[in-house]
């Protein structure tokens, strides 16, 4: 499998401030409550419905300590998406420490990842707001192209190690499991707030990873 | 299969007006004209970003044209939304006519809604309405529930019919094809302005029904 670390995901996440002073401490820690409560705001509201204000009174502090650490609510919202995409590396260092096949491995991924869809507030919100990305005023990073290029990355060497029913093709194969994913969670969160996505993810999984492993 | 005409699909088209007058028959052109120019509109920028206004100059009548047929931007939405939904029972008669199997009649209603997603500007914009719910103030109608719930009758039937694979439980995978579906459109609609729609959906479809389909 090629060096996992390297490949799909772009988006590092901005390593925390070590060995600063209190006062800084104590900013970080503002900054991540601040970042945590837009991020319930915007799962709940959306982006238009939740203000810079239903922010600050959320996490109790005033507004201008909001504005302090995001000059906009776009950059709110931006800081939110990549956090969002930061993690993914952190779950794919996790998951490839367990030394699963590549097969397998893209299959953990995918229910770690469903996991984190029902019990992360920074990934459902950053998933919210890719979704109204035409209502943000922010470039957002193309959501989608890094699973698919991970995914295809361990189908490759899934083939490579004979692990795929041989008509399977890995890029079209990354593609279907992306979009099945996406929808997956879509639709769990519109019909049931997210309650039964890791459940109806493992349906989804069963049925497509049934027809992608070799028999 | 039991009367396909009667499940799933609860919206019904409001009948055209017929043997009107000729200026009745302006009127409903009119429209039918300003229906399908705000239906281009949503599409190409969303709901919010398009105004009466726009939809008045798209289709080269006055503001009050509009306002005529639809009082308010949200009734325009909600004309669009369900228009959309009725595209689906008269599919479903078109599919139906053919004579295939219950497993084939799901493969091949999902196929045409494909294409549908590809070349029908009512689906198009009926399915961005519907990502932009929370944006929109107005009752539309729950998404996905309809489809999940035509498709879970065909997959009973194909079972009868000795059709499916044993493990294969309808109410599940229907659910997982709706959500797949839905995700494949939306995904090429993000990353390639739905271009790819059908190829797409053929991919997916090859996987989730090679798993659905008895050997």
């Amino acid at each position: 499998m090629p060096e996992p670390h390297t490949i799909g995901f772009a988006h590092k996440k901005i390593p925390a401030v070590r060995g600063a002073n209190p006062k800084q401490e104590r900013s970080v820690r503002t900054r991540l409550r601040v970042l945590l409560g837009a991020a319930e705001l915007f799962t709940e509201r959306g982006f238009r419905q939740a203000s810079v204000q239903d922010v600050a009174d959320r996490v109790e502090v005033t507004k201008g300590a909001v504005y302090f650490h995001y000059p906009t609510k776009e950059a709110l919202a931006l800081a939110i998406v990549d956090e969002h995409y930061a993690r993914w590396p952190e779950l794919l260092a996790a998951v490839t420490a367990e030394e699963l096949g590549p097969l397998d491995t893209a299959a953990r991924m995918l229910d770690r990842a469903a996991l984190a869809f029902q019990d992360d507030v920074i990934v459902q919100a950053g998933a919210r707001l890719q979704i109204e990305r035409p209502q943000i005023e922010a470039e957002l990073p193309t959501p989608y192209v890094d699973w698919i290029s991970l995914l295809e990355s361990l189908l490759v060497s899934a083939q490579e190690a004979g692990e795929l029913r041989p008509d399977v093709v890995p890029a079209k194969a990354a593609h279907s499991l992306v979009s099945a994913f996406f929808g997956s969670q879509h639709v769990s969160d519109v019909l049931s707030n997210r309650e039964d996505v890791v459940s109806r993810w493992r349906d989804m999984s069963t049925l497509l990873f049934h027809s992608i492993r070799a028999d």
